[in-house]
C-alpha cells in the first residue's frame, strides 16, 4: 500500500498566484516524501489528474490537505463531492484534512509576518 | 498622527469561516496595538466601516495587511480601488501590504502543520 499527500490550493488563471502557492508549498514538498501540489480549479495539475497520476504509480491512499485559511463552500461541498467521485472512479481511499488555517500555528506565523512587516516599513 | 493596522480577510456569509479568521488573527490582535480585522465583502466589519471608525477616532494613516495566501484579482484590482476611494473620501493615507502568504514564514508554518497533521493521523 502506497500513500500520497496532496496539498490542495484553490487555483487561479493568474500564473503569479500559482507561483506564490508553489513557493508556499516548497518547504512541505521538500520535507514530506510523496507530496504534491494540486489545484481545485482554474490551474493545472488538477486534483483529478493528480489522483489519476498517483493511481497509475500504484498509490491507493491519498490525504488531501487544503492550503486554505478557512473552510467555506469549496471545502464543505465542492471538494468533498470531487473526492467522493474520485474514490469511486479509482477505488482508492482519499482523506480530507482540515484547512491549514485551522491550526493555531498559522495564527502565530501570521503574527510574526505582521510584526516583521511593520518593523520593516516603519518610517 | 495616529496609525492603525487592518488585517483584511476576504469575508464569507458562513459564520464559521469568519470565526476561523478571528482565531487566525487572534495572536496578531494581541501583539500589535491598534490592529483590527476587517472583511472585503460578505461580512462585517467591512473595510469601509473600519476605516470610517478609525477616522472618527483620529486615525489618519492605515496599513492594510491582507490575510490572503496569494494575490489574485481581489488584491490586484478590487482592494486597491476600494482603498483609493477611501483615501479620497476621508483624506487619509492607506498603505496596502503584500498578502501574508508571500512571506516565507508562512511556507515554513504550512510545513509544520502538514508534518503535525501526518504524525497525528498515521495509522
Amino acid at each position: 500500500m502506497s500513500h500520497r499527500i496532496i496539498l490542495l490550493a484553490h487555483g487561479s488563471s493568474d500564473k503569479r498566484w500559482c507561483e506564490t502557492f508553489e513557493g508556499l508549498a516548497g518547504p512541505t514538498l521538500k520535507a514530506v516524501p510523496e507530496s504534491r501540489v494540486a489545484y481545485m480549479e482554474l490551474a493545472e495539475p488538477s486534483l483529478e489528474n493528480t489522483v489519476a497520476e498517483g493511481v497509475s504509480a500504484g498509490v491507493d491512499a491519498f490525504t488531501v490537505i487544503p492550503l486554505f485559511l478557512a473552510a467555506g463552500r469549496h471545502l464543505r461541498k465542492d471538494v468533498p463531492a470531487i473526492i467522493e467521485s474520485l474514490e469511486r472512479a479509482h477505488n482508492v481511499k482519499i482523506s480530507l484534512a482540515p484547512p491549514i488555517g485551522e491550526n493555531p500555528l498559522l495564527g502565530q506565523a501570521i503574527k510574526d509576518v505582521v510584526v516583521l512587516q511593520l518593523t520593516s516599513t516603519d518610517p
